[in-house]
């Protein structure tokens, strides 16, 4: 029906005559002369209609509105130089229409704005129900259209350069032991039995190394039915990807390139190679977290040492109990960050409590050294050990220490949350830079309190380091993260790739060996049968394109998301099914609504 | 860890050192020299190391099995003559191991041989057991690898020559009307509700064109909970497609052009354009079925309204009450089909009745144009009529006519069965044509019997031909598939995009205006907001590169199939689930097995 996209005309097109589909953005009538900008998926255009130059259009261009389907047909024209417009790519021509077709009409007031001229602000909730019309203004346009060119770019990278086979993994699986966060649904045709969502395509990617692939990609739909948290959905993409005959040094410079390849290619930056590294160890001692934003410094300094024989007992009792007592030092912290903001009822304070800290102490570095604290601090500290603590911090008059004492875990919490509030606050933060980081040798397992058992850190598939396999509880992992300015879009480990070592892990978390072969025999079997050394990544697709989108919300890259409470508002899904369908399926719901009150 | 893979050495690495990982494919060992086929994704290479040349590996090479996973370091040579292979890519060389490194062994008997120079059969079930042992040979392996070159050959085409965006919908959505065979799961957080699993992303596809993307594609994971039909599986994937602002007519063209590139790429073939195209009815009339094989001909006649009259009560009975008769003529019939296959007990026969014929009857057309057949159709045909009846079949001595009479749909159906069966026996199919059809105007509802209603024969969301919309119940819709050598690989239409018509549509096929607003309402609510007219297809890509393998089922292009059953047997799915993940979905399964007996 037309021969351009209306973004896409340039000056070139002059004296031209093209024929456009799309919508009505908005239409302005000036002193008899009818503006309409045109809008399809590629931009906008300027099109003219008036009585002297196009009076075959003219009556009709009067009765169009807003998002109304026209198709227009015109001669392209040098704007004259009055109205050009440099801040659109269209601003230097525009179309005389001598032909307009309405495709269709607009027969409701509509919910909202779609142009962006408008800027109205839209509650997400009607934003949500009426998708389609959000998705066609400007930003969640080009989100989705963003979306497109970064897993074109992942899939080129990834086949072209680097030989991978994309090859899809089953939707319909089996529930997993780990899996009490998985979607089952009953089978009609095995009566009584489920399948399950799979959370990733693990299993199945590790059985096609089993199988000689080699290299394997996917951009795959994973699903969790998972507790309500900020921005999670119950369906999401992973760029999922696995490798034999690699080591992890390999991998990771696979992956580098393939990230060096999407910021070419999206941001139009050259990312510096090869990306810093730091370990787990390093991470948490320095940063408190895994995942440090290493765009701005603060870092933590471990003072467990200094303050171990301290009379303030907060500080010592806290190391006799297994404890740590950090610092966050803060330059120029005294000017920029008042007293009430670090006692009770301020916001760091309120911080550090939502963290599980009991209360944040401080010191502040004065002119000569002197320092500003609370008595029993200050009491606490001889002359040596303030020295030594200045020294450790490297703080400066001016400088205001944070604390935190306790349990580590806590600690390194608090301080990180701590740190990245101050960061922001103070501007440290700049929102140009790209960075990223490998956090590697993560520990195999973490104790889960609760269960009072081993958990594995990433999956339980995870190859332990070579040199610690002497004792797995506490060896390191094959394991890295890739973070992006403080947020992690992608992990991956070695995989183990021996029945032995599997089945050493599997006890270490406490699958018994009968469980372990019911949920896994298959797996265990496979490496009887000649498998290849192997590992691989995960990305997180959706947060990677709301990174790269400058977006805060996974919701606006992905084209129809579920609410934060599981639900389309658009089709309103889930719903009630037929008591027919329930039957066949022989299943019943026993849920009751509670009567409302 | 390597520097090539296997299959790509040749006479040019002559002199080189490489490194190769994969598969002992297999060992000979001849008279104190060892040759081992090593395999990887790429192809096998054949390694040699014996006591002279490559002392240091000898005694390791001794000891490899088929399976065992290797490393392998040594220098390219040229083969001897007498041991040149033509066979294979690699023939003319072979590499001196100089180092072998054992990445993993094989433990235990392996359930089948790997290596395809056993070419050992093996049951469907014990290769899906052992999936990853199976897609190790040589052809599922090159299966998966057509599959993933069909795959990308689309996406490229569509994205660099046609501008479509690649654009996620969701698997997690709502039940359909037409959803009896959705498969539905049970929603942990919105307790008593349901998502169902989409059969195809239809509604969404439709919603982004609302949008304004105007051109989308997915490769897309569909789901059927389907009762067991040959050669269906319950999750499967489409090649998803909708365009905005085109007519049927420019569909139809882009995908002949995106058909001819797969065709070109991954066969080889240049395809002549245009595709021949064939209506519906010509293809009932002609063929008795509406995705016929024209790679033959053997073309269906109508002789209803010769018989009309007829003194052979059989044909004008079945006249009188609303059929028809048709005849399959079958040039040199006489000579190759004998009496014995056509009467009862006889395979022809047998195909008849299965399709619902109560009897096959026949003409030989001999020498003069005498005719040989049952004493009652003789009698009844007058000289004149024998004479018409030649005349309209074009039959000549020899030929064999076989009759269809009765009900049109099953009169066609025999006959079709027929005409593929001869076809097939008489060696007229070459395998080597490739025929693209177009088969459009189908009607836009078929009537349901058992529920006394009309049913969309496509969807309901398919838009009438212009020209009929006057009567919809026997309107022809703006519907076309596209059949490759009598199998359908694809299906679209225009789609509707007035909520008046999408409103009768409804109406027609007995959606009340309540059911159709509770099921589409956001849908028709859409229809009022500016949507541009649009229209799509979806190819079956299993379906597709099956054929394209030259596979007769969809599971050989599947990497983890179910079975006709709908298990995997791999992982054993779907599965009893823990009673805890059923109390916490608030669902309970009703279902008692019957006791063994």
């Amino acid at each position: 029906m037309r021969t351009h996209y209306c973004g896409t005309i340039r000056t070139e097109q002059i004296g031209e005559t093209i024929t456009l589909c799309g919508w009505v953005d908005r239409r302005r009538d000036l002193g008899g002369v009818i503006f309409l900008h045109l809008r399809d998926r590629s931009g906008s255009v300027q099109v003219v209609s008036d009585p002297i130059r196009t009076p075959e259009t003219y009556t009709l261009a009067e009765t169009l509105r807003s998002e109304y389907v026209v198709k227009i047909t015109g001669r392209v024209y040098a704007r004259p130089a009055e109205s050009l417009n440099t801040r659109i790519d269209t601003g230097e021509i525009e179309v005389y229409a001598e032909q307009i077709e309405i495709l269709n009409r607009v027969h409701k007031q509509l919910p909202f704005q779609v142009s962006q001229t408008e800027n109205e602000f839209v509650r997400e909730e009607l934003r949500l129900k009426y998708r389609y019309l959000d998705l066609r203004r400007e930003r969640m346009s080009a989100n989705l259209q963003l979306r497109h060119r970064v897993v074109k770019t992942i899939r080129r990278c990834l086949e072209d350069r680097f030989n991978f086979m994309e090859i899809e993994t089953p939707i319909l699986t089996r529930s997993t032991p780990e899996g009490a966060r998985d979607f089952i649904l009953p089978s009609r045709v095995n009566l009584g039995e489920w399948f399950a969502l799979p959370q990733s395509p693990q299993l199945f990617k590790q059985l096609l190394m089993v199988s000689g692939f080699d290299r394997y990609y996917q951009v795959a739909r994973c699903f969790r039915d998972e507790d309500l948290r900020a921005d999670r959905q119950p369906e999401f993409t992973q760029l999922d990807m696995e490798m034999s005959f690699m080591s992890q040094e390999e991998i990771i410079e696979l992956n580098e390139e393939l990230i060096w390849q999407i910021f070419k290619e999206i941001k139009g930056v050259e990312l510096s190679r090869p990306f810093p590294r730091m370990t787990y160890a390093e991470a948490m001692e320095n940063y408190g977290c895994d995942k440090p934003d290493t765009r701005f410094d603060l870092k933590l300094v471990n003072v467990s040492e200094l303050f171990k024989d301290s009379q303030f007992k907060v500080f010592s009792g806290a190391i006799a109990s297994g404890g740590i007592v950090k610092i966050l030092p803060i330059p120029g912290g005294n000017e920029t960050i008042s007293n009430v903001r670090i006692k009770p009822g301020g916001n760091l304070f309120k911080e550090a409590t939502e963290a599980g800290a009991k209360g944040l102490a401080y010191i502040r570095v004065l002119e000569n050294n002197e320092i500003d604290t609370i008595g029993a601090i200050k009491d606490s500290l001889s002359d040596q050990s303030k020295q030594q603590l200045l020294t450790l911090t490297g703080a400066k008059p001016g400088d205001l220490l944070l604390f935190g004492a306790g349990d580590a875990a806590m600690v390194n919490k608090t301080l990180d949350r701590l740190r990245l509030v101050i960061g922001r606050e103070l501007g440290l933060i700049d929102d140009n830079k790209v960075n990223l980081l490998w956090v590697t040798d993560f520990p195999m397992f973490e104790y889960n309190a609760d269960e009072k058992r081993l958990e594995a850190l990433h999956h339980p598939f995870t190859a332990p380091h070579p040199d610690d396999i002497s004792d797995l509880t506490t060896a390191r992992a094959q394991a890295y993260d890739i973070i992006f300015n403080g947020t992690e879009i992608g992990g991956g480990s070695v995989r183990i790739h021996q029945r032995e070592v599997q089945e050493k892990v599997f006890s270490a978390i406490g699958l018994s060996a009968a469980e372990a072969n019911d949920k896994f025999g298959f797996l265990l079997e496979a490496f009887e049968y000649g498998t290849p050394p192997h590992g691989g990544i995960a990305y997180g697709l959706d947060r990677l394109v709301m990174l790269l989108a400058g977006e805060d919300s996974i919701r606006d890259t992905i084209a129809f998301p579920k609410t934060q409470q599981a639900r389309c508002l658009l089709t309103n899904a889930p719903a009630h099914v037929d008591a027919k369908q329930l039957k066949e399926l022989e299943v019943i719901s026993t849920y009751k609504p509670k009567a409302e009150s």
